[in-house]
């Protein structure tokens, strides 16, 4: 195979345009604002993302702050570093001003403290003070999901103030989620919510109390994002509020960072079931040792794991001398084990973060997975046992003249083996998660290695009972 | 270990609200709607959920046809189905109209054919048309997640005249999603967009195609809900307009169901993943034997294709009966192999589905994996060689007086096994991708398969070369 040769058609457009702007930004780069100024700023982060880095500072330079913080929020997260921190930091903190607080707090993390620091003091007290505050929470918990601009108003006003702060906000320019407005108590707490359609709806001069559903869906800062994730699936918000223990409201997650959370959520998840770390970042750009580290350490473990194999080889090595025979099924038996047991895994792994099933529900998972077992077993053993009779008829491998009874004993152990297997790959995500730890982590590789020890067991005892007097 | 006892502070709320609006039910009918109207409709459904079936239809009967429609879109699928078919047409379809046409199309689909027809013949026939063509698009697309309830305008009116029509609508209550306008050319065509924030901040009496963004993202109604997730994700959107071939507009996706869309994508690719089907059913509520056929097909698939390893194991049951230690460590061997491909798999599986490698960069991937798989083998070798010399060196185990020899074939195998499983492993979803399946049927079993048999002559080859003159 020979690799494949560059093929325009799929080459991002980006790329095509990056030429375009640079002949651009040299000739006049007075118009660079005005030409891209129809970009949706994802688009135009690519395109900056396809020049040379010595020259994206000076492109940046050359659109309005505000449009070029945009850019900055869609752009690739290295390449963003890179260019902060060759910034002087009065110029940085420019962009970081216009972004959403939120944003602004999750690029500072990204930089390293020094050049964070730096920034944050040439930012304007106010804006500072609420971006150290937001830096502070965990960067996966509803605190460290939120945004800080939002729009609440006093239960007591009416309708139609409330439309003239609305409105009045969306003239300044500012970066507040408009189309949900939260309604506060005398003590500052989450009294209500309305959306903006049915503000412009509301009968004016009624006062907010009044519109406002009393029922508010809301996470505590300290939540997990998952927490937040479910709340928005389930009630189908554009936006979560995020609230103190008094119910004090501290800010807002939008739709767009939720969907944002629930996709690294699933590709933690898929990584962890793959049976390695997360990896916290793309593929495409981890360094190779980074990558290396978090697949060697669960590889390793579960070399360790799968050791005790050889040891419980080693446990029946006058049975394989005596019948040779045996140890061609050894991989075959042990191997269904393992994937009926990723089957069992990967769906209640789901189940549970679809929150189908929860911790109290590990009875009835077994008492489901027991019969699934069996029934699974039934009928690879009748697979087993009919491929060994044909070979065998057929001539194709000669298994002795006990052929018979090694095909009763590879029929019998599968059952076993391939229940043993449902049973072990549903029951590993409760055990994870009633110790603490991630259900995910219950990867088809982890639950392979606990079922193979015990498949060669169940395996050789079968053999040992059925196979005495003939072969043993 | 027993089942645990009932845990009531686990039990969810709604079964215990649902005595009181037994009662509520019994005693004042006509107060169940008051009662609960501070109730999120999400709520209201869990509680219906928990009353005897029986009385649900009168529940809803107790509320306005508005709010029941509401209620029923939240409920659960199987329940909704069987109180569906248990009304008359009638009374059913004064619920379904009052529903959003996706959602009224989507309730329709789970229905008997018989049922959706007696139905839909007594909805308004202006409603009929729309469900029917909404029913047309397959469930998966952008057409079949749409909703034909959108603000479009042309792009010649002005400011002030689009924003008295989003009044008009928020005031008459339709279900329009109100937040994004789009603007349409003479031809009808969609030719820009605008959010409602941005439109109330525009200047009144400015032409709407002054205002509106030019580039609008947009699917075609045949996409696919992966296509309409992406972009959704990318450009932070709150809806995503669905259009035909000539950029007409048909409707739009609005971001809680592409959520919903995101969520059962990944519950399917994690089932596939798992070595099956996807479900298509919750795994709490899936029939036993539909759940057994789901898992079934892809494990006897799997058998019959790890039944190539007893023909591996009978090529090499020569050397197995001379050298009985070279059995020992089988399982040890193919299991890192499929471990290894399983990590691979994963990661590849997961970066294709956000799109950071697509089917052109297959030779990249293959260069970074090859030395991956490398790197890994020697690491997992070095530990196999530790551990074969230590137990001897102990005399945990007796490996005979060539230990040291097969240690090395043990941890040379080991270098190829793991090589060649992460090469496997991420190439596997680039084939299948190719070929026109999901990726994501790149299951861990899937792999571990194709690499148990590769496994096995890889080592018995090692063997045969480093063994030659003293065991084999």
């Amino acid at each position: 195979m020979t690799p494949p040769p560059p093929d325009a058609s799929d080459r991002p457009i980006a790329a095509l345009l990056a030429p375009d702007l640079l002949v651009l930004l040299d000739d006049s780069p007075g118009s660079v604002a005005e030409e891209t100024e129809e970009m949706h700023p994802r688009d135009l982060a690519s395109v900056v993302e396809a020049i040379p880095e010595n020259r994206v500072a000076e492109l940046l330079a050359a659109l309005s702050a505000e449009r070029a913080a945009q850019v900055l929020e869609y752009m690739d997260e290295e390449l963003r570093t890179q260019i902060l921190e060759t910034m002087s930091a009065g110029d940085a903190a420019e962009l970081l001003v216009e972004m959403k607080p939120d944003d602004r707090a999750d690029v500072l993390d990204e930089l390293t403290e020094e050049a964070a620091e730096g920034i944050l003091r040439a930012i304007p007290i106010e804006d500072r003070l609420i971006t150290e505050r937001l830096r502070a929470y965990e960067p996966d918990s509803a605190g460290g999901l939120m945004t800080t601009d939002f729009v609440s108003v006093p239960q007591t006003i009416t309708v139609d103030d409330a439309l003239r702060r609305v409105r009045a906000l969306a003239r300044e320019g500012r970066k507040e989620t408009l189309y949900v407005l939260y309604v506060t108590d005398e003590a500052g707490r989450l009294s209500g919510v309305i959306s903006l359609r049915e503000l412009l709806a509301a009968p004016e001069g009624t006062p907010m109390e009044d519109v406002a559903w009393e029922e508010v869906m809301s996470v505590v800062a300290t939540a997990d994002r998952s927490e937040v994730a479910r709340i928005t699936a389930e009630y189908d918000l554009i936006a979560v509020p995020v609230v103190d223990h008094d119910r004090r409201l501290l800010g807002l997650v939008t739709v767009d960072d939720v969907i944002d959370a629930i996709e690294e959520e699933q590709t933690e998840d898929i990584q962890k079931m793959g049976g390695m770390e997360a990896l916290d970042e793309p593929y495409t750009t981890i360094g190779f040792w980074r990558m290396l580290q978090k697949r060697s350490g669960w590889l390793a473990a579960l070399f360790i794991g799968e050791m005790f194999t050889a040891t419980a080889m080693a446990g029946y090595e006058d049975e394989i001398k005596r019948a040779t025979v045996l140890a061609l099924f050894v991989p075959l038996i042990i191997s269904s084990g393992g994937n009926s047991g990723s089957q069992a895994t990967s769906l209640i792994i789901r189940a549970m973060a679809l929150r189908e099933v929860t911790l109290r529900d590990w009875w009835r998972v077994a008492m489901r997975e027991l019969p699934a077992g069996i029934t699974l077993g039934i009928i690879l053993g009748i697979i087993g046992i009919a491929r060994i009779l044909i070979w065998e008829t057929l001539g194709f491998t000669e298994y002795g003249e006990h052929y018979v009874l090694v095909a009763l004993v590879v029929g019998i152990s599968l059952v076993g083996v391939v229940t043993f297997g449902s049973l072990t790959g549903s029951m590993l995500p409760f055990l994870l998660r009633r110790l603490g730890f991630d259900p995910a982590s219950a990867s088809a590789p982890f639950v392979a290695t606990l079922v193979d020890v015990t498949g060669i067991i169940i395996y050789f005892s079968v053999a040992a009972v059925l196979l005495s007097g003939t072969l043993l």
